[in-house]
C-alpha cells in the first residue's frame, strides 16, 4: 500500500463528465489499496474567464484581489470532485489551501511555498478518506490569500507530496509522458519510462513543456518521485527520479529544442572585468532573461560579447544594447532572430566523451552550421539557423538511437 | 461621521456594470465622510449555476461540499468590487468569512453565527479603507467552510454591524423600502419611513419578503438600526428600529397578507390534554410548519382542532391527519385550500382597542366572511376565502388611512 499524491490539471477536470472520470480513476487507485491525496486545478477556461471579468473592471487589477478571485476556481473543482467521489461510494473531503495550511510568502500572484502542515490531511487519510486539495493557492503569514503563479498546482502537488513523504507524486495531464523529443518533429520519438530530475529540468527549460520547471526543481530538492501520466489514456507514463545506477543510464535521454531564440553580439568591447555586468545590467533591469552567453577575447584589448534571448525580447534588447554600445565605445551591435537551440540531454554523457563528437559530426554531415555551443554536465546545446531545426532534431535522434527501447535485447 | 455597513444583494452586483455602479455609491458615501463596510452576495444567477453543476454530479450533494462550492460566489464578487473601488481611487480590501473570523456552528447550509471578530476589520477601517466582506459564509470551530442559508448575506451584514456597533446596517435591494402593503394589490400603498422591528417581523413573515426574517430578528436582538434601500433608485428607504416614542406611533403600520394558506380541521376529537400534541407531532416530524391553530371545545367531551399550513403542504398534511383521525377515533378531516390570511400590523394598536372593531366592520361591509381570527400584541390576522384577498387588503388599507402620510398636517 502506497501513499500517492495525484494532481489533475484543468483539462482533466474541464467539465462534469471529466470530473466523473477522474473520480473513477481515483476509485481504481483506492481499490488497489493505496491512500490518495488529490490536488486539482481550476476547470480549463475558468481562470481565463475570471481574468476577463477583472479586465472589464480595470486594466490593472490589484494582485491581492486577483488572488482572491482566481482561487475560487480550484475551490469549485475540489467541491465538485468530492461530490463525484461520494456518488461512487468513496469517503472524500475537500480542503482549501488555507485548510491544509499551505503557508507562502506574501508575494501575490507568484508566491513561494514556505510550509505545508500535514496534520489535517493525515487525520482524514487515517479515516480512509480521499483528501481533495485545491492546488495553486496558499495563505501568507498575515492570512492573505495567495497564488503560486500559473500552473502552480503542480508545485502544490509536489510540496504536499514532500510534506507527506508520499511514495509518488503523479501529475495527470494531457500528454502521456516525457518523450525523447517532440513527436511532432520526430514521429519516431519514444516515451521514456524514466528520466532523472536533472535531465527533466533540461528538457523542460528547453521547451518540452510537460511540467512546470519549478515543480521539478521542488521534487528534486525534496526527492519526491514524480510521474507524468495521461488523464485520458492508460499507461505508466514517465517517472522522474534520481538515477539509481549511473552505469546503466542511457548516454542520451532526449533531444530538447527551442524555436524562439534570438542572438545578439556586441563587438569590440574594451576587455575589462566589469564589462559583462555593464552589458547585462540594463537587460536584467528590463526583466529580460538571458540564456547562452559567450565572451570571445580578440587579443587586441577588445572582446566580442554574445548572448541569446527570447525572440519576443529581441527588439527591446537590441535597443538597450545600442545604448550600451555608445556608453562603452564598442564597435557595433549585430543580431540574428532566425536562431534555434538544439540540445542533447543525458546524465550518462559525463563518462562518454564521444557525445560531443557524435553531435557535431552528425550536424556537419547534414551541412548544418553551429553558431554557438554551450555545454554542461548533462547537456550540449548548439545554436543553428531556425530553418535547420527539424532536420537537426531528427538527425540527432537517429544518431543517438533514441527510437530504440534500451531495455529491449539488441 | 458614521460607521455604516452596506449590504448589496445578488441583483445589485449581477454584472460588471452594476458592480461599477455599486462602487460609485460607496464612493459617494465615503465622500460624505462615513466609514463603510460592504457585505456582498454572489452575482445573481451564480448560486443557481453552481447548484446545477452539483446536480449534474449527484442528486444529493453533501452539504459540506455544497458550502465549499457556493462560497466561491461571494468570494468572486468581493474581489471584483474591490477592484472597482480601486479604479475609482479608493483604498479597499476584500475579506472572506474566514478572514473576518465569522464563527458559526457546524450546521452546513444553514449555520448559525456564533461570533464575529472585529479586530481585522477595524484595522483596515482605521487606515481609511473600505472593507468588502463576503456575506453568507463563515467558518465552524473546526475550520470547516459553512454557509448561513440562502439570503444569509443579510444576516452576515447585521451580525457584522452588531459586532462593530455600526450606526446603521443598510440593506440595498431591488425594492426601495417597506410599504404599507403590496403596491401590486393596492396602488395607493405608501413607503414607510420607519417601522419597528416587531412590526417588520410580522410584515416579513406574512409575505412582505423584503428582508430575511432572521436578519430582522438579529438586528432587533442586538439593536442594530436596519435600513432597506434600493440599489437602483435614490431615496431614504425604510428604517427599521425600536420606536422612540410609543404615543406618536401610527396605530396601524401596514396590511400584510399571505396567499398560500390552507386550512384543515379534525372534527370530533376526544377532548383530552394530550390531544394537541398527538395531532401536531406527525406534522412536525414531516417538517411541515403549522401557523394559526384554534381548538374549539364542543361541550360533549369532544373538540374540533383547526390549523393552517402552507398550501404546498396541504395534501401531505391531510394524509397524516387522516391517520391521526383513525388513531384518535375522531369524526373526520375537513380542509380548504382556497384560503388567504390578511393581517393588520402596528405597534400602536395595543392602546387603541378600536382596531379589531374597525377591521371586522370593514370586512363585514364588503361581505367578506372570516373563517378564523388570531391576535397578538401588534397584529390581528384573519383567514378569508382567497378570492376576497385583494378586496380585503384594499378595504383595510383605506379604512386605516394608510395612504396618508402621518407626518403631514391634516
Amino acid at each position: 500500500m502506497a501513499l500517492l499524491v495525484q494532481k489533475y490539471g484543468g483539462t482533466s477536470v474541464g467539465n462534469i463528465e471529466r470530473i466523473k472520470s477522474v473520480a473513477e480513476k481515483i476509485k481504481a487507485t483506492k481499490a488497489d489499496g493505496h491512500d490518495v491525496v488529490v490536488v486539482l486545478s481550476a476547470m480549463s477556461g475558468e481562470t481565463n474567464r475570471m481574468i476577463a471579468l477583472a479586465k472589464e473592471i480595470t486594466a490593472n487589477p490589484s494582485p491581492r484581489e486577483m488572488d482572491v478571485l482566481l482561487t475560487t476556481g480550484e475551490q469549485t473543482t475540489i467541491a465538485l470532485l468530492s461530490m463525484a467521489l461520494h456518488s461512487l461510494g468513496l469517503d472524500a473531503v475537500s480542503m482549501t489551501g488555507d485548510q491544509i495550511r499551505l503557508k507562502t510568502d506574501s508575494c501575490h500572484s507568484k508566491a513561494r511555498i514556505l510550509d505545508v502542515e500535514t496534520k489535517n490531511i493525515k487525520e482524514h487519510l487515517k479515516l480512509g478518506r480521499v483528501v481533495v486539495v485545491a492546488g495553486f493557492q496558499g495563505r501568507s503569514e498575515t492570512n492573505e490569500i495567495t497564488t503560486l503563479g500559473r500552473g502552480g498546482s503542480d508545485t502544490s502537488a509536489v510540496a504536499i507530496a514532500a510534506a507527506l513523504k508520499a511514495d509518488e507524486c503523479q501529475i495527470y495531464t494531457d500528454v502521456d509522458g516525457v518523450y525523447t523529443t517532440d513527436p511532432r518533429v520526430e514521429p519516431n520519438a519514444r516515451r521514456l519510462d524514466r528520466i532523472t530530475f536533472e535531465e527533466m529540468l533540461e528538457m523542460a527549460s528547453l521547451g518540452a513543456k510537460v511540467l512546470q520547471i519549478r515543480s521539478v526543481e521542488f521534487a528534486g530538492k525534496y526527492n519526491v518521485p514524480l510521474r507524468v501520466l495521461s488523464s485520458f489514456k492508460d499507461g505508466g507514463g514517465t517517472l522522474i527520479c534520481y538515477e539509481e545506477n549511473k552505469m546503466e543510464s542511457p548516454v542520451i535521454s532526449g533531444i530538447a529544442f527551442n524555436r524562439d531564440e534570438a542572438r545578439l553580439t556586441l563587438s569590440g568591447v574594451p576587455d575589462k572585468p566589469t564589462v559583462a555586468a555593464q552589458i547585462l545590467s540594463p537587460i536584467g533591469d528590463a526583466n529580460i532573461d538571458v540564456d547562452m552567453i559567450v565572451q570571445n577575447t580578440l587579443g587586441n584589448g577588445k572582446t566580442d560579447f554574445t548572448f541569446t534571448v527570447h525572440r519576443d525580447d529581441y527588439e527591446q534588447t537590441k535597443e538597450l544594447l545600442e545604448k550600451v554600445c555608445v556608453l562603452l565605445h564598442a564597435d557595433n551591435v549585430q543580431g540574428n532572430k532566425e536562431i534555434a537551440k538544439v540540445s542533447v540531454v543525458g546524465v550518462g554523457m559525463w563518462n562518454h566523451p564521444g557525445v560531443a563528437k557524435t553531435m557535431f559530426e552528425t550536424l556537419g554531415q547534414e551541412g548544418i552550421n553551429m553558431h554557438q555551443i554551450a555545454t554542461s554536465e548533462i547537456k550540449i546545446s548548439v545554436l543553428v539557423d531556425s530553418k535547420y531545426l527539424e532536420l537537426a532534431v531528427r538527425a540527432l535522434h537517429k544518431a543517438f538511437k533514441l527510437a530504440d527501447d534500451p531495455t529491449e535485447e539488441k
